[in-house]
C-alpha cells in the first residue's frame, strides 16, 4: 500500500488521516465543493474536488472517487462510515480497477446488507436470531401452535405488513385467537392478505454490539462489546463499553459467538455485530456492519487496540497477533455532538486533559454545511469504572463553548443525569418516549 | 473538604479545577488582574481577583491567596506547580489559618527546600547521592587520596566557587597534581580562598525521576519513573515515561529506594524525587520536589492513576489501596509547547483523537499577558511503544495551529527527528550543546 484516499469527510476522514500518517501512508483527501475549507482537507497530502455539494454528485459519486484515486496515484480507498462503506458494487469497482478497497470482501459486504439472508447466514453460523415462525399461517389454530413454540410474548405481524397496521403483541395464548382475528382483519383491510407471521416480542431490549477484527489469515478477534441502547430515532446518541448490563457468562458467550461467526464468514477488517439483549442472558443477532463504525473510540480506550491502524494494516495483508494483547480494561463513553442548526463556528473550547478524547474536524470559523450528516465532534471519555466516567463526561460537556450555532450538548447533560440511564434501566425505546413525554 | 481555592493559573489551574469537579468538590480561581479572561477563571465555580499582573503581588501574595480562601469560604488550597507550591512558610500559614494546605507537611518541605540537608537525609535514608570528598582540602595530596576513593573521573571545585571558576574535571590521577594546582590558582584569584572539594563526575548523565504517592496512613507507592533528559537552558523540553535508558533491574532498584526514602520520610501526598543516572545501572539522587509536577501526564497515562485527584484525596484523609491496582503498561510522551512571544492567539487548532491528550488553558482569541511562565500547551501522546508514540507526537505537533505569537512548535518536531534523541544517546547536556552548534 502506497497512498490512500478517503472517500468520507469530517472527523472520520481526519481520524483516517491520522491513522494512515502514524502508518507514514501519504494521504488523499476527497472534497465537495461545500467542503474546500474542511479539516480533513488541511490535513491530508493531497486532496481533489470531487463535485458539487450534494453527496450524490460527490462523496457518492463512484466513478469520480475512482478518478481521484487514479489521478493522484493512490492504490488504496478507505470508505469510513456512510456514503459508500457498505455499498458491494463500489467495493467491486475498486476491485476492478486495481484499489485496494479497505474492508471485507465485496461478498460479505452484500450478503451482510441483505438483512433476511444475513439473519439465514447468521442462524446457520450458530448465531442466535429473534426466534420467529418457520412459515406463515392463516389460522388461529396455527399461530398458536407457533406461538407457543416460540414462548410469549410473541409480535404477530401481517406478512404483507408495514406502518403498524396488522400488528399485535399477545402476552397470552388465552389472548390468542381474539388478538389474531382483530389483526387478520386489520390485514386483510390494509393489504389484501389474511397471511400472518410471528416473532418473539422483546419487551425492553437493550442495543449491544460487538467490535470484530479478523485479518486475511483467519485470525478473527472479538475487540470486546458496546452498550448503544441510548438512541433517539434509531440514531445512536450515547455508547458505553464494556456493556455493565451483562452478565459475566453472558458476555463471554456473546464475544465468543461473535467471533466464531465471523470467522465462518471469512470476514476480514473491522466489522461489527449488532444484537438485541431481550435480558441479561439472552441476545439475538440483528445485523451486522461491514465498516468501522462511529462509536469504534470507546472500543479503542478500552482496549488499547487503534481499530483504523489495524484496518490499514490488515488491507496491506498485515496479520493479527493470535490474541488480544492486553485484557480489556477501564470504562469508556461517548457523546455525539449534533449540530441542530447550519452556519458559523464563531466561538470554540474543547475540553481535553485527563481521560478526555475528543474526535472532530471543527475548528473556531468553520462553517457547517447544511448538507451533510449533523454529528460535528465525539467526546470520549475513559476512565476507571462508569461513575467516575460519566462524571467525567458531564465535565467535559460543560466545559465544551460551541457559538454560533444550535448544539445538542445541553440535552446531553441533561440525559446523563436521568436515573434510568444511570441504573441502565433504558431500553432501546426510552429517550424516545422520554422525548415525547417532555 | 468542602471547597477548593487554586492558587495558580494556566494549565495546572484548569487540571486541578478539572479533578476537583470530578470530585464534586466546589472550586475558587485567583486572578491578577492580567488574567482576568483566563480560562481558569471561567472554569472555575467562583473566582476572586488578588492583585495585580507582577505575580509577587498575586500568585505570590500569601496574604491574598488566605484572605481570598476565607472571602469564598475555601477550606483547602490546592498550591499547583511555581508560585508557593514548595514555600514551607505558606503551608504553614495555610495551617495556621485553619486551611488544608494540599502537599506534605510544612516540615518536609522545608527539608526537601535545602538541597545539602536533603542529600544528607537521603543520604541516612539508604538513598545513593553523588558521591563527594567528605570535607574540604587545600593540598593535592589530600584531594588525590580523596579522588581515587570516589573514583576517575572526578569534578574538582573551589568550596567558595561559581560560574565555573576553579572547576576542573580530572580524568585520571596522573593528571591530579596539575590540575589541581590550575584549579586552586584560579580560586584564589577569584575568590580569595584555597577550599577545594570534590564530587564524582558524571559524564553525560540522564535525567531520572520518580513519582511518588503517599496518604496519610503511611501506604506509599512509587508510581513509575520519568526520563526527562531533554532539558533547555536547565528547563524540560520533552519528558517520557518509562525511562527506556533503564535495565529492568535498575527500574525495580530505583523505584524500590524511592519508595522506602519516602516512606522513612513520612511523605504524603505527590512528590518527585529526582535522580542523576550515570549509566544504565547507576543512579544518584538530587533533589525531591514535594508537590504536583508539569509532567505528571505521562505517568498517569502509564499508570491509570490520577495523581491529582489522589493529591485532593489525599488531603482530604482516604486511604490509598496497598498496592498499584494495574500495571504499568504503554509509553507516555509530553511536549511542552512555549510561547516565544506574548500576544493574542488569533488562530487555533489543537491536535486530538486517539492517544492524545492536550493540557491547556489557551483558547482563540487568548491574550497571552507577558507576566507569567511561556509554557501554555503541554501536548502528551500516549501508545503502546516508543516508536509509535513517536510518530503520534510529531503528527499531533504537525497538525496543531497557533497563530499570532511564535512557539516551538517547529523546533520540538525537529527535535523529534534528532538521531541522537531517537536512539536515546542524548544527555542533560546534549540539548545546549545541540542549540549551540546549531
Amino acid at each position: 500500500m502506497k497512498k490512500v484516499l478517503i472517500a468520507n469527510r469530517g472527523e472520520i476522514a481526519v481520524r483516517i488521516i491520522r491513522a494512515c500518517r502514524e502508518l507514514n501512508l501519504p494521504t488523499v483527501a476527497v472534497y465537495s465543493t461545500a467542503d474546500r475549507a474542511a479539516l480533513h482537507v488541511q490535513l491530508a497530502d493531497q486532496s481533489i474536488c470531487i463535485g458539487p455539494a450534494a453527496a450524490t454528485e460527490s462523496y457518492l459519486n463512484q466513478s469520480a472517487l475512482i478518478t481521484a484515486a487514479k489521478l493522484t496515484g493512490a492504490d488504496a480507498i478507505h470508505p469510513g462510515y456512510g456514503f459508500l462503506s457498505e455499498n458491494a458494487e463500489f467495493a467491486r469497482q475498486c476491485q476492478d480497477a486495481g484499489l485496494n478497497f479497505i474492508g471485507p470482501d465485496p461478498a460479505v459486504i452484500e450478503l451482510m446488507g441483505e438483512k433476511a439472508a444475513a439473519r439465514q447466514t447468521m442462524t446457520a453460523a450458530g448465531m442466535p436470531v429473534t426466534p420467529g415462525s418457520p412459515s406463515e399461517f392463516t389460522t388461529a389454530t396455527a399461530g398458536l401452535a407457533a406461538a407457543q413454540k416460540i414462548g410469549f410474548p410473541v409480535m404477530l405481524k401481517a406478512s404483507a405488513g408495514g406502518g403498524g397496521k396488522g400488528m399485535r403483541v399477545i402476552n397470552q395464548a388465552s389472548q390468542f385467537e381474539h388478538e389474531f382475528s382483530l389483526a387478520q382483519n386489520e390485514a386483510v383491510k390494509a393489504f389484501g392478505s389474511k397471511q400472518m407471521y410471528l416473532e418473539k416480542y422483546l419487551a425492553k431490549p437493550r442495543h449491544i454490539e460487538v467490535q470484530i477484527l479478523a485479518d486475511q489469515a483467519g485470525t478473527v478477534w472479538a475487540v470486546g462489546e458496546r452498550d448503544c441502547t441510548i438512541q433517539q430515532h434509531h440514531q445512536k446518541v450515547i455508547e458505553e463499553a464494556p456493556a455493565e448490563c451483562l452478565t459475566a457468562s453472558t458476555r463471554e458467550k456473546l464475544l465468543d459467538t461473535a467471533r466464531i461467526a465471523a470467522k465462518k464468514l471469512h470476514y476480514t477488517g473491522a466489522g461489527t455485530m449488532e444484537f438485541l439483549l431481550a435480558d441479561p442472558t439472552h441476545f439475538y443477532f440483528m445485523e451486522m456492519n461491514t465498516r468501522i463504525q462511529v462509536e469504534h473510540p470507546i472500543t479503542e480506550l478500552t482496549s488499547g487496540i487503534d481499530l483504523v491502524k489495524w484496518q490499514l494494516k490488515i488491507a496491506a495483508g498485515e496479520k493479527l497477533p493470535p490474541a488480544l494483547p492486553h485484557p480489556l480494561a477501564g470504562f469508556a463513553l461517548e457523546c455525539r455532538i449534533n449540530a441542530q442548526t447550519a452556519g458559523q463556528i464563531t466561538g470554540l473550547h474543547l475540553p481535553g486533559g485527563w481521560g478526555i478524547r475528543v474526535d472532530t474536524a471543527i475548528y473556531q470559523g468553520y462553517l457547517i454545511p447544511p448538507n451533510y450528516d449533523a454529528m460535528i465532534a465525539k467526546i470520549i471519555a475513559y476512565g476507571s469504572d462508569r461513575q467516575t466516567v460519566i462524571q467525567r463526561m458531564k465535565m467535559a460537556l460543560d466545559e465544551t463553548v460551541i457559538s454560533g450555532i444550535n448544539t445538542n450538548l445541553d440535552f446531553l447533560l441533561q440525559l446523563l443525569t436521568e436515573p434510568d440511564y444511570l441504573q441502565l434501566k433504558a431500553d432501546i425505546n426510552w429517550l424516545d418516549q422520554l422525548t415525547q413525554t417532555n
